[in-house]
């Protein structure tokens, strides 16, 4: 379908929320306002059930105050959906479609929900249908191919730093082991994230263990033994998808049930892998003083922690894509890549849906330490700009002694 | 000793770290700077145990500038510790403070610190020793007994309300049953303070347990089904302290083993909670979706998250305690105080050690609903103001409902 017939576009969420989610909405939604012939912008309730359903509403009735307020709203203001359509799902989608007349869906989620708006766009081909389908990237786990970042992740992201320089403070002042489970199923790079927490070298996370990498209880023991004796203390990142050499995660094997998602992704939620490594590293290593937080759905939907880049970013996905609707010829993804070496700045780019649409990217080599049990400079470059401006600053009392009198007590 | 004797003076931190009591200790070492008979400031490296260990700072040597930025830091700038003096301890730091002619030891600190305060000054006064001896008040728990609040408590209980609006916003858009279990060993305002992310009367948190009240399970099981029935989604804020109603924590009859703090006080810690009534609300009710959180050291540590009425009330309480050290004959406690009924503002009191040491002030009857599973329009009304300024605005996308066209799928 030519952009001149577009008359209505519809938009929805999939997908897990994110801080910036309603940014690339708004984006969508204020675009096509520019766009003299489209005539309409319907939301769809839940993600593509909210189309099945009918379930839609006219975003053209939303001020465009009201929805930039949306946009600064963290969590999928058109609620979300773990729904993955078949033929048949994909059927009543193209009824309701054709019956309000819509020429474009716009998907704003991850791969999974990429995976979706590939599903639908083959089969819109397949049947002839004429749909433009593309798809808003979106997710805290970074864990999209093709693309430099994702928006969502530079702001959990941020969520994760500023945690860990409070738990970094926290285990200064009463020092012991403690460990923060981060969400990151197959990726690693919302854990690695905690490592920005770091101001001077002797700051925690002083040990990052990602899924990228296997998983072995002694070395970890070892790790924190070396870190205890070198500090007298240990912060430890770990993400919730560590797994063993033979790739079976940690959580899995502690959980007493597995839950598995519509995606088949098995739940790795709860308190169970940060309560188990406590345990473990306490018993083992005979120390007093472990504890452990799981930062669960905190570190996706906090109200209050966002990167100012994310959210001028992720508004930008969004324009992008109705400008990408309009002016390209074929269903696609917005992709962020980084323009240059020098000076951070973003570019958007249109990828092909299966380049990405249910495929997971890891970290880097170049940005896990060779130990392990780390992350490079070249993590701290990359993700250094993305955190945004105004991050907590840190500042410590300077040790000035005061020369003891009489004997030390000990 | 009168305050004219007054040539150094000890400054220290006890018990959990918050997110503003450096900012008391910033207090005390610049009002001290002002008295132009006070020689020289020290600060003792975590807690009572530096004074013994005689590891202590000349906190003179820091610039204005720099003890105004240690003081926007979280956590424990001199360290903290756990440890309770007795009389030997004492007899230690006596020595030590003799050995430097202290002449006023403060002591910021909640009511563990309160009561070590307690056990120094009645130690001084029964050997006749010159030490006068300040408590400053410091508790995200907000159950010193007296205080209208306290310091701390503030900043945490709006990391409290921000991530319940951000786990309302979740729920949301991914309905289910979500439960965050939030500090409060026997007091209940931080886990309350979850209430203040209600915007919308749908708006979670729908039910609130708190320490105060016994917890049941079947009562919890109905709630949470009537919350259900009512809003196809329900998010719940659990007390970490909640018990039965022989006043056994369901935590502890949890744990698989109990471990104890120096104070006698039960580690609550752990996932296990959440884990827990989270299997046992989808067992019992049969949901699909249920998450559980548990916001552990993350309430009390995060960088980034900070009321500004709570900083200013604890640089104040702060230069209070100098100014009674210098102005009072006595021991005591520097007390928070609300000023009248009309817009919020707070005055200091002095208040003896013995009416607040080792004491736990609770939720007034006042604050809870009848129904003991939320809070009232008192409590909202006390709170309200110490949040500060600048919290999240949420606004969420109205429905303008696009009529259906044919049949609805279902």
């Amino acid at each position: 379908m030519p952009p001149s017939e577009f008359r209505k576009i519809l938009v929805a969420q999939g997908g897990g929320p994110t801080a910036v989610i309603n940014q690339s909405l708004t984006g969508i939604a204020l675009e096509a306002r520019k766009a003299a012939h489209i005539g309409a912008v319907y939301g769809a309730f839940h993600g593509v059930r909210g189309i099945v359903n009918q379930d839609l509403t006219d975003l053209g009735k939303e001020t465009e105050q009201d929805l930039v307020k949306v946009a600064e709203t963290p969590s999928a203001a058109l609620g979300s959906t773990r729904d993955k359509p078949d033929r048949k799902y994909c059927q009543e989608i193209f009824r309701v479609v054709q019956a309000h007349g819509i020429g474009a869906f716009f998907y704003i989620g991850g791969n999974d929900s990429a995976d979706t708006v590939r599903i639908v766009s083959e089969a819109a081909q397949a049947a002839n249908y004429p749909l433009r389908c593309i798809h808003v990237p979106k997710t805290i786990d970074n864990d999209l191919m093709v693309n430099d970042h994702t928006p969502g992740f530079p702001s959990a992201a941020r969520f994760v730093t500023q945690a860990f320089m409070g738990a970094n403070l926290d285990n200064l002042s009463l020092p012991g082991v403690y460990i923060g489970v981060v969400m990151g199923r197959h990726a690693g790079f919302l854990t690695a994230a905690a490592a920005l927490a770091k101001a001077e070298p002797e700051d925690g996370p002083h040990l990052v263990y990602l899924p990228e990498r296997p998983f072995h209880l002694e070395s970890f023991f070892r790790d924190v033994k070396q870190t205890m004796e070198r500090h007298g203390r240990c912060v430890v990142a770990v993400s919730e998808g560590i797994a063993d050499g033979k790739g079976v995660p940690v959580a899995t094997s502690l959980a007493t049930h597995v839950e598995k998602d519509a995606h088949g992704n098995v739940e790795l939620g709860g308190g169970a892998l940060a309560d188990y490594l406590g345990k473990a590293v306490k018993d083992t290593l005979g120390l007093k003083r472990v504890r452990g937080d799981t930062f669960g759905y905190l570190q996706r939907s906090f109200a209050g922690c966002v990167s100012d880049v994310d959210q001028r970013e992720a508004r930008a996905a969004g324009e992008k894509a109705v400008q990408f609707a309009l002016a390209q010829d074929r269903d696609g993804s917005v992709s962020i890549h980084r323009q240059g070496s020098g000076a951070y700045s973003a570019t958007y780019g249109f990828t092909a849906l299966e380049e990405l649409a249910g495929k997971t990217r890891h970290m880097p080599d170049a940005f896990i330490s060779e130990t392990a049990n780390g992350v490079t400079q070249a993590f701290h470059d990359y993700l250094k700009p993305l955190l945004g401006s105004g991050l907590p600053e840190i500042r410590r009392l300077r040790r000035h002694p005061v020369a003891a009198i009489g004997e030390k007590a000990k």
